[in-house]
């Protein structure tokens, strides 16, 4: 398959079994690119993957049954109408508590991002038992984990994107968003870059992984057609590079115009 | 070139002129098409059109030495420290100030998107004057036009999205963002869907428009390397639909959590 100059491709991993606490991600990726032919990594392959497989392989599950809502929680449960055992699972992985509005909880997260319920997820898990499942501890360590791991079985430049479904401030249904990222720039600024007149562009910084994220959680599905890992091909070489993380998307707190 | 079920190809069109006031963009896409092998629209595609380039058909230029600056516009400049005849404009074009902040001065465009300047672009401007470039007056309508020029040239069933880059509120960089749609469902309702589990969704309604509009945006390009119209393919046939526009993706104000 050759694309004209210029073209993004995403391409759905298919094969891929449910994901167990304790999987090996990179392992189980090679066992589906086998499993099927004409899939493959290449070279400058960036690999989205599914915040809820990444947080199911580091067995972030939590039993409800075992939270005690502490006295904030059931405060805060009783204005939102949610489970006080919920609320107290997103106040500890928060920071700061951004609104609250009947069946609203929008936080700060530990790892920075403004997210409805701390991003924990109730959905997509085993029948049975209520089980909510939190962020990986640490979102860009994972993906530079399983960058530098699928690296160096494929022998190839790869980088790697954990992405989630967020909603948004103005606007109205969820977007993929990234919350982990290696091997990739997340944010590309273009200040200084000629546009096609000559002047220079005044205020274009890129959110490179957002926009990535964005199409590949609309190729992974949210329902029963789930394909949480999707390849994106034709990503242009010079946004590759080592030492950044999905953090540097955070819009720091003294620019954060809504506190 | 054929795709793997479920793949989505973002195919950036080459060709193009810079757009003048007055041209027909369907024209325009067309010559373009022609000019170059393997180029050619499909049933099913979306196409995603630069806002710019529509505004630019539509001759949205405003001359900044017309713009007689109000007192409002005035006193906001001084605050946000922005050439007051912009600041005049903006406020014409919006129906709220949301933030003003030293460089800041965000607003309910009329047409209900929360943005910064409300959208008015000063760059990629041919070089001389003072120019500003104005939202379209009706981008769903503009998308319905175009989608309606080129089923009828082409024999197609196709979906117009007009894309804007669009700050975010907690979030660094730009992202593509859907200001025009026609011919998809913008939004998309998976509430009740069954997971993978078989419990029913509970909360996801896809932003779908924006979603792809993100990437499309990326594969467009900011700089002097601009391509302005971009077909993705591959989107699946339930989400098109006529009878939509991008207002769909307006939250509504009553659920507006940070007024």
């Amino acid at each position: 398959m050759s694309l004209p100059s210029g073209a993004l491709s995403f391409l759905p991993i298919l094969g891929l079994p449910e994901v167990q606490p304790g999987n090996d991600l990179s392992a189980l990726l090679d066992a589906a690119l086998r499993s099927l032919p004409n899939q493959e990594l290449r070279d400058g392959d960036v690999l989205v993957v599914a915040q809820k497989i990444v947080s199911k392989a580091e067995d972030r599950y939590v039993d409800l049954c075992t939270v005690e809502p502490g006295a904030e929680a059931r405060e805060l449960a009783q204005r939102c109408g949610k489970d006080p055992r919920l609320v107290e699972l997103v106040l500890r992985e928060s920071t700061e508590v951004v609104r609250v509005a009947p069946q609203v909880l929008i936080v700060r997260h530990r790892l920075g991002f403004v997210v409805a319920n701390a991003a924990i997820d109730q959905s997509n898990l085993p029948q049975g038992g209520e089980r909510a499942l939190l962020l990986p501890v640490d979102p860009d360590a994972s993906a530079e984990n399983l960058r530098q791991e699928l690296e160096h079985r494929h022998g190839l430049q790869l980088a790697v994107l954990i992405s989630d479904s967020f909603g948004r401030a103005w606007r109205l249904g969820v977007c993929g968003t990234c919350v982990g990222c290696s091997g990739l720039r997340p944010l590309v600024d273009l200040r200084g870059t000629p546009d096609r007149s000559g002047r220079p562009l005044q205020v274009t910084q890129l959110a490179l992984a957002d926009q990535l994220c964005a199409t590949a959680t609309l190729v992974c599905g949210e329902a029963a057609e789930g394909r949480p890992m999707v390849i994106v091909r034709g990503v242009p070489a010079p946004y590759f590079a080592t030492g950044h993380g999905a953090r540097e998307l955070l819009r720091p707190l003294q620019q954060d115009l809504f506190r």
